[in-house]
C-alpha cells in the first residue's frame, strides 16, 4: 500500500494499491463496542486488512467475541505478540476526547515504527509532528500517516453545492458516537447491492480510512468547517447520483455542535436521516444535557436547515446494539410511531426501510426537476 | 509596548505597557466603513494609538471624513508617507474572507518590518510563519504578532461555564460584520460609566487588539470552538459580574455558522442581544440567503440554545450607519414593534435601552438565585 504523497499532503488519501496492508490495531485498555470507534469501523468494513488487535484487557478473545463482528481476528496482549501476526502497519484505534495521545501509546507506537511498521493515525495530535515518533519512523524506514491532517488550501463555504445535480443526504444525530458513519456505510452497501450509483463522503478519520479519501472536518481551522463540507460534497457528487455525507456530533452536543452545524450548512443536504440510540437519555459524557424527544430533534434540524436550504428529516436510523432483539424491535416501532417516519437499525436489521425512503425522496426530487 | 512572550505563544496577549504604541494602519484600497473592520475598531476604541492610515484611495482625508469618527487622524497614500508620522508598528487593518494575505501587502509589510516597525496582524495567514516576513522582521529588529494564533492547549467544552456566578450576555446577529463586537464595546463603556463591574470577552482579532486578551475562535481547530468560548467566558467571569461575550458570524451565515453555533454552545449565555442592520435583506456576499425576519431569528436562537441552557433574546442592537437620522429612528421603532423588545443603535444613539435591558435581566437573575 502506498499513499500518494501530494494527495496525502493535501489531506486526500488514495488508499488503493496492489500491495495489501495488514493492520495491527492498537487499542490497549480501550477495545470494546463503545470505546474504539476507529478500530471497530476498520474491523467491520475492512476485516481482511486487520491481522490483530492489541488490548491487554480482552486479550485471548476474538474480535467477534468482543464486538460481535470481525470473525476470528485475535486480540493479543502486547505489541510483541502482535508482531508475530505479520502486520505491515499499526493503526491507532481510538480517538480520545481532545485528541491527545496517551503517553504510554507513544512508546508503543515508536517501538512499532522502529520495527518498520507504518503508523496510521486519526488523532488530532499529529504523530508525524512528534520528533520522537518521526525519529523512530526514520530509523525503521516506516511512514506516519495522519488521516486528520487537513488540506492546506481550504476556503470558506459559499453554497456551491447548490449547483450539483446529485441528491445529498446527511446523517444527523441525537448525540455523538451513535452511528452516523455506520448508518451511511450500511446504506452505501445496500444501495450498491441494488445497483444504485451512490457515493459516501467521509468527514472523519475512520470514514477516510474505510473509503480512501475525505477530510476530518473537526480538525480544520474553524472558519473552514463549511468549506471542507462543501468540498467533500462536491467531490462525492462526481461519484454518485446520491451522496451520503457522513455526519459528525450533534447540534445539541455541548462539545461538538459547532462542527455539526458547520457541516450541515456546508453540505446543504436535500434531506437528513436522524440517528439515535434508544437506550441513551443524556448526551455522552455530558449528563447535564438531556437528549430531546425525536420529534423535537426533527423540528430543530429542519428549522436550522431552512434559512439556507429547506431539508426534511426523512428516516430514523437506530443503534440498538445494547438491546435484546425484542427490545430492539419495540424501539423501532416506537420511533416510527413517534415520528411518522420509516425507522430501523441498519446494522442489526435489513436497512431497506432507510434505503427505500432515500430512493423515494431522490426519485421524487428528480421528477420534480423534470 | 511589549507582549509577554509566553502569553503570546498561548494566544493570550497582555498589551498593557509603559511604552506607547503608535500604529500605522495598513488598509490600502480597503479603507471604509464596511471594509476595514479591524482598522475601524482600533480607530474607534483606541484612537490615541493610531498615527495614520495608508490607503491610496482615500488619501488626503481624515479618518473622521472617511469613517465618521477618529478625528483628525490622517490617511496617506503610501508607507513612506506614513513613516513620517512616527509609527512604532504597522497594523494589518483588514481581514479578507478566507484570511489569505494579498500579495502586494506582503511587500509593504516586509518593507515596514525592515524599517523596524512591529507588525500586528489578525489574519488567518500567520505572518510570523512567512519566511520572507520573518527574515524582514529579523533584519529590522521588529516583532510579528499574530493575534489569531490560538492557544496550544485548548480542549473541548464541557459546560464548565455553568459554574460561574456572573451573568453571561452574548451578541448574536442576522449576518456577519453587522456590529456584534461594536455593540458589546459600546455596552461595556456605558456600563462602566454607570459603575457596573463588567467584562468584555474578545473572540476575534479586533476585540483582542482593543481589549488586550482573547482568542480568535474562528482560527482554532474546529473541535475546540466551544472549548475556546468556554475558556474566554470563564476568564471574563473573573473580571466582571456581567460578561459581554463578543459574538461572531450568524447562525444563518453559510460560511461562518459553525463558529457562531459553537461559540453559542461553548459560552452558554444567560441571555442574547440580537444585532441587525436594517438596510440588509440578504446575507453579506451570499445574496442567495435572505435574512429571516427578526422574530424568526429570535425564535431560532432561543430554540438552539434551549437544549443546553435556555436563554432569551432580550434586546435588539441595530446598525444604522447607512441610514438618515429619520430613517434610523424609524428602524429602531420598527424593530421594537416587531419584537416587543428594547432596541437602539448603540453607536448612533444612547445605548441606555440595551444597558437597561441587560441590567434588569442581571438583577432579576441575581434575585432569583437568592
Amino acid at each position: 500500500m502506498s499513499v500518494d504523497s501530494a494527495a496525502a499532503a493535501a489531506g486526500a488519501y488514495a488508499l488503493a494499491d496492489d500491495r495489501p496492508v495488514r493492520f495491527l490495531v492498537l487499542a490497549d485498555g480501550h477495545f470494546g463496542p463503545m470505546t474504539s470507534k476507529t478500530a471497530n469501523a476498520c474491523i467491520r468494513y475492512s476485516p481482511d486488512r486487520v491481522v490483530g488487535v492489541v488490548d491487554s484487557v480482552t486479550a485471548g478473545r476474538t474480535t467477534e467475541q468482543v464486538l460481535g463482528f470481525g470473525g476470528a481476528i485475535p486480540v493479543v496482549a502486547t505489541l510483541e505478540e502482535g508482531l508475530a501476526l505479520g502486520p505491515t502497519a499499526v493503526l491507532v484505534g481510538i480517538a480520545p476526547a481532545g485528541g491527545q495521545l496517551p503517553q504510554p501509546w507513544r512508546e508503543t507506537i515508536a517501538a512499532a515504527a522502529r520495527r518498520g511498521l507504518d503508523v496510521w493515525s486519526g488523532l488530532h495530535y499529529f504523530l508525524s509532528d512528534d520528533p520522537m515518533l518521526a525519529d523512530a519512523a526514520a530509523a525503521g524506514g516506516a511512514r506516519i500517516l495522519d488521516l486528520r491532517r487537513p488540506p492546506a488550501d481550504l476556503v470558506v463555504s459559499t453554497g456551491r453545492v447548490r449547483d450539483v445535480a446529485s441528491t445529498v443526504i446527511l446523517t444527523v444525530g441525537s448525540d455523538c458516537n451513535i452511528g452516523k458513519m455506520t448508518t451511511q456505510l450500511q446504506l452505501r452497501d445496500a444501495m450498491r447491492a441494488r445497483g444504485q450509483r451512490v457515493a459516501f463522503a467521509p468527514t472523519g478519520q475512520t470514514g477516510i480510512l474505510v473509503e480512501g479519501w475525505g477530510i476530518g472536518v473537526d480538525a480544520v481551522v474553524a472558519d473552514f468547517i463549511g468549506g471542507a463540507a462543501e468540498r467533500l460534497t462536491l467531490q462525492g457528487a462526481t461519484q454518485g447520483d446520491i451522496v451520503l455525507v457522513e455526519g459528525q456530533g450533534s447540534i445539541v452536543h455541548p462539545s461538538y455542535s459547532g462542527v455539526t452545524y458547520g457541516l450541515l450548512h456546508g453540505s446543504l443536504p436535500h434531506a437528513m436521516v436522524l440517528c439515535h440510540q434508544p437506550s441513551r437519555t443524556t448526551i455522552y459524557r455530558n449528563d447535564w444535557v438531556p437528549i430531546p424527544p425525536l420529534k423535537d430533534l426533527i423540528t430543530l434540524h429542519e428549522a436550522v436547515a431552512a434559512p439556507l436550504r429547506p431539508a426534511p428529516v426523512i428516516a430514523i436510523g437506530l443503534n440498538t446494539f445494547d438491546l435484546s432483539d425484542e427490545d430492539a424491535r419495540a424501539a423501532v416501532e416506537r420511533a416510527q410511531d413517534e415520528t411518522g417516519l420509516p425507522a430501523t437499525d441498519p446494522v442489526r436489521f435489513d436497512p431497506a426501510p432507510l434505503v427505500d425512503a432515500i430512493t423515494r425522496f431522490h426519485e421524487a426530487r428528480i421528477a420534480a426537476r423534470g
